[in-house]
């Protein structure tokens, strides 16, 4: 069975196409997949998605941390999206064969290479995080660059790895999280207080579904509730569908349609047919498909 | 994008171990995988699954029939299972990448080769036949080995490629057809006839569902509705699972679980939860792990 995880850096650079090519060209290490990559001007920041065998990713995700530590000074960047430093936030997710444990261990590794061989302050965040303080990225970039340039020799700001010292590269938040999942559903009303209101209910922060953030929105005059799911083992998607269903019918309002934004996990699909079919060992290793790989895989 | 078909074989010998292990050893050319083998001497017949890409197949496929007509005397062979010739039936079937239609075209290539090297009659019969009275596998085996060595000189039983003449390893029946699922539904009740009475409102053969054949059965004390859905595409399962689960209702039981016997096409999968979640274009591009996936072939 392979083994692959993603990961999405996000770097403080979204204007110089030069400096964005020089860091996506440094990511690809042998075996790396650049799956996607996306750069804001008035952000200054690009996002960029590779996957790949766990050595594979970390060798290429420290080239380019390597790389933006080079090229992106952050005592002249400036933009609309908060920042801590040069590549500002790195997750890895885990895709295939692999936990978020296991992605956290990676994640550690990755944080003491950079650390070590970069003399860079090093933040763990998420699954990864040393302190329930330090498992929101919001909580670790309070007062971003500029303000981390004054507080860093605090214990409270006292990096996981690396020196206490800031320099033009800023610092690094570095994690494991589970993959996030963007789906909306889209009910049969132009009433959006229903959506709000159904949004409110589901969505962890008013005491809803773990791991669920909602909101409810009026898209081409439908109300929709918008949502993420920031761990599927933990809230499966159908499950919400379900709720949003009951709560809908509640106010004499169905659902029209639901749909996903990007990409899911695989399980999120096998899940929810799993549940409706009253079939629960139905895995991807029950599919032909999956026979045929795995026979190919030990064929080889 | 991979192509691969699947074929299954059916041979007229499950008892001597080494004829069969000739058999599967000549079916391995390159690049064919093994996916299962099973012999049953009663029957005195072995299945054998492949799969690969439609070439490989093909000539795999092609040297194990030439090995079951030098190792299998029909004058001789006796077993419980009706039987027209040393490689029975060999039906091609569509995994990824391809469809029926062209499965049917692979079929008639293979026929040819058999019938002019091996100089086999051969008969075509599924999608792949060339007229209706032998689309169904018995009307074309009527009368078995021993039938055919009286009946092949009529126009009615004339071979669609080959000799219309049987030799000791009698005829071959090739063919094209979707994948076969099997699958059962459990009732919350010990009254077979409930599950009796549903099976013959859903199949096909009493003016039910399309491409849908059931049973009602009683397994372990509890109803079952048994199940093969012969053409996913044609009627999904999600769609017989809804409809027994209105038709117990009515009754007055649930369903208390399904079941798959063996594999499934992935698209069965994905079709439920489409159904389910009302989300249309969920598809298997839409999973991270085949983002990746694409992305490790466009990147070979």
């Amino acid at each position: 069975m392979s083994i692959i995880i993603e990961a999405v850096p996000n770097f403080s650079e979204g204007r110089r196409p030069d400096v964005v090519a020089a860091i996506v060209e440094a990511i690809k290490a042998p075996g790396v997949l650049l799956l996607d990559q996306s750069s804001d001007a008035d952000h200054n920041r690009s996002v960029v998605t590779v996957a790949g065998a766990p050595d594979a990713v970390l060798e290429g995700a420290f080239r380019a941390v390597r790389t933006a530590a080079e090229l992106i000074d952050m005592f002249s960047q400036r933009g609309a999206h908060p920042r801590i430093g040069a590549t500002d936030v790195l997750p890895l997710v885990p895709i295939e064969g692999i936990t978020v444990e296991e992605c956290v261990q990676l994640a550690h590794q990755l944080a003491k290479r950079i650390a070590y061989e970069l003399a860079l302050p090093v933040y763990m965040y998420a699954a990864a995080a040393t302190r329930p303080e330090r498992r929101r990225l919001p909580d670790i970039r309070k007062g971003e660059f500029e303000g981390l340039l004054e507080t860093i020799h605090t214990a409270e700001r006292m990096p996981d790895y690396g020196p206490a010292k800031v320099g033009s590269a800023g610092a690094i938040v570095v994690g494991a999280r589970p993959f996030l999942v963007a789906y909306n559903v889209y009910l049969n009303t132009g009433d959006v207080a229903i959506a709000k209101a159904i949004a409110k209910t589901i969505r962890e922060s008013s005491g809803g579904y773990p791991a669920v953030q909602a909101l409810g929105l009026l898209v081409e005059g439908q109300a929709q509730v918008s949502m993420n799911f920031v761990d599927t083992n933990v809230t499966p998607i159908h499950v919400v569908y379900d709720a949003i269903g009951r709560l809908a019918a509640d106010q004499g309002v169905s659902i029209d349609r639901s749909e996903l934004i990007g990409l899911t996990p695989r399980s999120v699909v096998f899940g929810a047919a799993a549940h409706y079919l009253k079939l629960p060992d139905l895995t991807p290793a029950r599919t032909v498909e999956e026979a045929v790989r795995q026979s190919l895989i030990s064929n080889l």
